[in-house]
This record gives structure tokens, C-alpha cells and sequence, in this order.
């Protein structure tokens, strides 16, 4: 194994000492189902909570010693999409335009010279991580660092999902599809929402018991099944779900959760990421008054809300302890990623430096 | 030819005389492009005004001489979909299910003792009608047929999916795709929301001059381009506009709609009518924040809507008289088909019966 080399930040910088990271399906996606032939040589990682090591000139909002959490979507203020209260995008992070590579051009991290690529722009498999000051978020000093991790990825983006972008009801019907840590967070967050069904779909049986503790009504395996699962929904519901979100990253998935929805008012939400194929559905199916959304990051603005969320964490009104399945060492990575391949864990997380 | 029986109305229905009907492209979807072999023989026509001739047992809100439109979706005003502000879906209707035939199961119209289906529930290319009272809307009586037929289908369809569908916002930039009576009605719509900039695309250049009598304040023609249409308006507008309108019924066209919207908040709907192919697109253009929605007959609950749209064409608020390119007697019907069919009107209204 080769050494990295982590450059000192520079300006508008912050280097980070990660703490914990944990590991999230994004990351097996690059590594085993995208393979994109320029994502790679890169270091894999991003969902993770840290310290703050040093700063580069021009920062301001952080100093060494600071609890931190980074972003793999920036949120720089200025941009006009920062500036809307419409969207979680920001003009100026890697992630506006090379979704492909799943990293930015631009690269703190070497290998004997040569440059290594910064996974979504965060690279939290490390010891240590260098992030521009507009992807980082910071937390509250009493913040657990080995659980506040899976805010910087899963839990942010399932949650989101249903309350920013679904925008779940209270009394509404609910479906989710996949149930690791995203879609579970999709299931607490429609909990929150008031939501009055909470149908949790997965083709993991082992999946049913945990999708109870975090609010799920019901549970179905499409395998159990021979009609398709959106005819299963609709019988269940006397016509659809009033909210679909896919938790999976599968094109398949994603039209049967936009076809369990009821006509009229169904919304449903792409929340699995795929870049490699095409999803699809008749023109008649949006017609009937179905809508189709999508978000990344469950459409929080990172710098504003991750500590919001910590607090709501400290508070006990979101969970965190129950993903997480495992805790390992850093140097067992390779054991977390084969646990998520095999779907024996929600979220492991790795103790990478001392807290 | 053949002589259509058209039986007298029974319990909860309407007999209408037809006295004015327009030529929809659904009427020559269903003809031409669709050719369901369960959708034959059919009377077609759905884009129509006339007088009330008789009225069924039960009926209360029409009798004899009432000036009236029969609409395409039906308002019980009973069923959750009618109850609910959110959706012009009635569960009542024929449209909920027979989508592919375009035509409920029962007809009240028969050649030679033969049953023939009635058209989008309609078929108003015939001097007589019969409808359920629950899809009639009672207009002013001082609505001159002859225009206000248009408001039976394609006019209350671009204009709401614009205002109600797409809820275009004040300041925004729409592009409208497809520039037939749908598509302009939806940039009358853009334009009555408040748009600042309002792109039609049309690859008839011949449309150009209309669009702007509707509010189009720009007009581009793909063919002209060697680029996707989609990087033409994203590099016309700085990165995407905010609304788009796929008024056309082509799959390709549908994605290049969704295309042409901004990340963030773009919202994208489908209004043209095609149920032959998927339309599709991938995941992360609706991750990036883009919504995708469709609508029939513009959102609008007819019997609530249609009359307040009679309203505002007679009050001046909306244009009819623009759209209307030709009128023919209906014994030259299949002229005004073929006019539509090689683009050479925008509607062709077809005198029925003496007003
Ligand atoms: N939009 C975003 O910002 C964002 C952020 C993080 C993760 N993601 C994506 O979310 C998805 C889920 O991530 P995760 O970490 O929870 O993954 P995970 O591997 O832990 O969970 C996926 C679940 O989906 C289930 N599944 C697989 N096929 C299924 C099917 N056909 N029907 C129903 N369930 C099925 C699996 O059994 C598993 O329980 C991944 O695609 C990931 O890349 C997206
Ligand atoms: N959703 C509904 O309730 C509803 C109701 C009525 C009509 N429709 C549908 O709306 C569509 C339009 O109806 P219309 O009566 O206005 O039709 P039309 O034939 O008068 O107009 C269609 C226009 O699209 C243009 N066009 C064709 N290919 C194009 C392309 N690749 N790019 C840009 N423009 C292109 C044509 O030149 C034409 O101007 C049809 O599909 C119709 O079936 C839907
Ligand atoms: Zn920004
Ligand atoms: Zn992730
Ligand atoms: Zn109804
Ligand atoms: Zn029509």
C-alpha cells in the first residue's frame, strides 16, 4: 500500500483530521458498478466528521480545533443557487459537471508525486483531508464525532428527501424502496413529516425488523410477490402511495416506485444514484398528475443545515445510534465494504483517528 | 357513408347538439398514430360547443337551450380526485383506465344496431352527442360557439399546464415546445403568469409570427441548429430555463425539454399526448433538481373551470379568435385533417349545426 500525501491547505482551506467515516453505497457505486475509467487513481470516502488541523489564508469561520463535518455539496452563498431557497445546488463545487468522475479536477492528495483524485470532493478515507472553506460544515463542540459522521452523507440525504424534497404530508401514505441507511433516514423522515402508512420496501427480508424501529408500517418484499410491486402497493393503498422515494440506485426500482404512486397527486423521488442508464416510463403515467423529482443530499444546503441536524441529534429528535450495525478500525475498511456488498450492515463506521 | 344513431339520453345524461368543433392533433393521434385496434370504429372529435336538446331522468343543472361544452374529463364532484384541489383527475370518467382505446367501454352511439365508441367520451364530429351530466359544463349564454369551442380541449390544456401545472412564476423564463394550439395557449399561459422571456420552438418556422401575437418573446427553430436544442436555450439563457412545455407528443421532445431546464428548480411538464413509447432521461438530471410533471386538460376541473374560461375570453383575458385559422362547414371534415396533419393550420373550427 502506498502512502498519500495530503497538501496543506492553501487559500479559502481547511485541512481536516478525520475522525470517523463511514461508509455509504456511493462509494461501492464508483468502486464496483460505475468503474468510470477517469474516476480512478482516487481515494474513496464521505461521509465522515473531523478536526479541524489547519487553515489556509482567507478562512475566517473555522480555526484548528474545530468539530467539523465536509461537504460533498458546497454551498458557497454567493451563487444564484445558493441564494435561492429552491435548491441545494451550488454553482461553484466539483459536483456542477463532472458527476461522471465523481471528483473535481482539482486535487489536494498525491501519490510519490503523482495526483490522486478526491472522491466527491471530501476523500474521508484518510487520515486527513483538505476541503475548500464552502464544504465544510461546523458542529457543535459536543457532538460525537463517530455517530454526527453519517450526517455528512446518508442520513442528511434520505431524510432530506422526504421532508425538503417529497415534502411529505401529515396523514399521507408513504412508500420507500431500498432500506440502508438512505432509505431508512427516507423512512424517519417521512415519520416526521406525519406521515400516517410508511411502507418499507426491500428485497432483503433481514431489512423488515430495522425499517419498524425507524417508523415503517408495514414491509414488503417484492419477491414474496409474482404481481409487480407497484400492483402490490396499489391494492395495499386502494389506489397508490401519495409518496414514493427510491432508495436503491436502480432504474427499475425507479419506475415502480413512480408507478406505485397514486395518479392525481403521487410524487415520487429518485434518491439512488446511477449514472449509467437511462429511467423511463409512459408519457400517460406524469400525465395522470404524477410528478418526478430527484435530490442530492436530501436538498439540504450543507453549511446551514448539517448543524442543524447534529443538534437535532444532541436533542434526540433524530436517530443515528440505530444504523449504525458496526464499528471498526480504519485498517478494516476493506471488511466494511464487503459487509455493505453483501447487505449484512446499515452503516459501519470506521474509527479513523482518535476523537 | 354510414348514418351514426345517437340514442336519447338516459338517467344523469345530456344530449347535446354539436354546433361548433374544432380539430385537436389527439383526434389525429388516435387516427393516425396510436391506431388501437380496440379504438375502432369511433366517432371522433372532442373540441366542441353546443346547445343542450335533451336532458335524461336525474338531471337538474341543464335543461333544453343551455349553452354548453362537453368535456373529456369528467367532474363528479364526488369521488377524492374531485374533492381534492390538487388534481382534475375524476375516478368517475372513462379516462381513468382506457387510455390506450381513448373511449369509455359504453357508448350511446350505434350504425346499423353495431356499437361505436365514442371518442374520448365525446365524439363531437356528429350533429348529436349524448354525455354524463358530470362531463357538461353550462357556459354564459352570450359565448359565441363558434370560438369558445376551442376552450373543450386544447386552450383550457396549454394555458393551464402553464399556470396550473407548471404554476409558471412571475420574472421566469419558459420555453414552450410545439407551437400548434396547445403549445401557443401554453405560451398565452407563460405570459398571463407574469414570464419575462418566453422561448417557443417550433421546426415549422412558419409558426414564428404566431408565437409572438401569444407573448413569445423569442423563437427558435432546432433545424436552424446543429447543436441539441437543449445547449441552444441552456447557452440562450445562461444555463436553462425555469419552465418548459413539451406541447408536441414525441418522446425525444420530452427529454429535450427536460434538458433545457435549469438545475436546481427547472420544472418541466408533458402535455402532448403520446402513449406509444417511453420517454426517459437519467437519474442525475432529476437528482440536479429538476421536476417532471404532466397534466391533462391543463389541470382544469371542467364544469368548475371552462365557464370562468368562457368568462375571460368574453371579458377579454384570453385570446380565442388568434388561434382560429380556418372555418370549414363540417361536410369538408377530412380538409381540415389534412390541413392539421401537414401543419398548415393552427385550428380549424368545423360548423356543425346553426348556432
Ligand atoms: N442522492 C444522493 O445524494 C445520495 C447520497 C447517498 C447515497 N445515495 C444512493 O442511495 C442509494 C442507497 O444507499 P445506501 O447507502 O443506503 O445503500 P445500501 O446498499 O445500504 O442499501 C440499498 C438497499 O436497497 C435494497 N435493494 C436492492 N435492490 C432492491 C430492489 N430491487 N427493490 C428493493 N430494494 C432493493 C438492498 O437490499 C439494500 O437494503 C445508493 O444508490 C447510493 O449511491 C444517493
Ligand atoms: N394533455 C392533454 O390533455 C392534451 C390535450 C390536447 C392535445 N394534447 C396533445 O398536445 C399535442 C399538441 O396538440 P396540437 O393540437 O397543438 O397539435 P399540432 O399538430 O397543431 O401542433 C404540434 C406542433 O408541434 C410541432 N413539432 C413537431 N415536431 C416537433 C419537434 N421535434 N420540435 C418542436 N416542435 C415540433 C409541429 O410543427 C406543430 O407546430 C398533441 O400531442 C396532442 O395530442 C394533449
Ligand atoms: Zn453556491
Ligand atoms: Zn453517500
Ligand atoms: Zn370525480
Ligand atoms: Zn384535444
Amino acid at each position: 500500500m502506498e502512502e498519500i500525501e495530503v497538501a496543506p491547505p492553501q487559500a479559502n482551506e481547511v485541512r481536516i483530521k478525520i475522525v470517523a467515516s463511514a461508509v455509504c453505497h456511493s462509494d461501492l457505486y464508483h468502486l464496483f458498478e460505475s468503474m468510470h475509467k477517469d474516476g480512478f487513481p482516487t481515494v474513496l470516502g464521505h461521509e465522515a466528521a473531523g478536526i479541524v488541523e489547519s487553515v489556509g489564508p482567507g478562512v475566517t469561520e473555522f480555526q484548528p480545533g474545530d468539530k467539523v463535518i465536509p461537504l460533498f455539496i458546497s454551498q458557497c452563498r454567493e451563487c444564484r443557487f445558493c441564494k435561492s431557497p429552491k435548491t441545494n445546488q451550488c454553482e461553484k463545487g466539483w459536483a456542477s459537471g463532472r458527476h461522471n468522475v465523481m471528483s473535481p479536477a482539482d486535487s489536494r492528495l498525491t501519490c510519490k508525486g503523482k495526483k490522486v483524485l478526491q472522491f466527491m470532493g471530501t476523500s474521508t478515507f484518510s487520515e486527513y483531508t483538505v476541503v475548500n472553506q464552502m464544504a465544510v460544515a461546523k458542529i457543535d463542540p459536543a457532538a460525537p464525532l463517530d455517530k454526527v459522521c453519517l450526517l455528512g452523507c446518508g442520513i442528511c440525504t434520505g431524510y432530506g428527501a422526504a421532508v425538503n424534497t417529497a415534502k411529505v404530508e401529515p396523514g399521507s401514505t408513504c412508500a420507500v424502496f431500498g432500506l440502508g441507511a438512505v432509505g431508512l433516514a427516507a423512512v424517519m423522515g417521512c415519520k416526521a413529516a406525519g406521515a400516517k402508512r410508511i411502507i418499507a420496501v426491500d428485497i432483503n427480508p433481514e431489512k423488515s425488523e430495522k425499517a419498524k424501529v425507524f417508523g415503517a408500517t408495514d414491509f414488503v418484499n417484492p419477491k414474496d410477490h409474482s404481481k409487480p410491486i407497484s400492483q402490490v402497493l396499489s391494492a395495499m393503498t386502494g389506489g397508490g402511495v401519495d409518496f414514493s422515494l427510491e432508495c436503491v440506485g436502480n432504474v427499475g426500482v425507479m419506475r415502480s416506485a413512480l408507478e406505485s404512486c397514486v395518479v392525481g397527486w403521487g410524487v415520487s423521488v429518485i434518491v439512488g444514484w446511477t449514472d449509467l442508464e437511462d429511467f423511463s416510463a409512459r408519457p400517460l403515467q406524469l400525465m395522470a398528475g404524477r410528478t418526478w423529482k430527484g435530490s442530492v443530499f436530501g436538498g439540504f444546503k450543507g453549511r446551514d443545515s448539517v448543524p442543524q441536524m447534529v443538534k437535532a441529534y444532541l436533542d434526540k429528535k433524530v436517530k443515528l445510534d440505530e444504523f449504525i450495525t458496526h464499528n471498526m478500525t480504519f485498517d478494516h475498511i476493506n471488511d466494511a465494504i464487503e459487509l455493505m456488498k453483501h447487505g449484512k450492515c446499515i452503516r459501519t463506521v470506521l474509527s479513523v483517528s482518535p476523537q
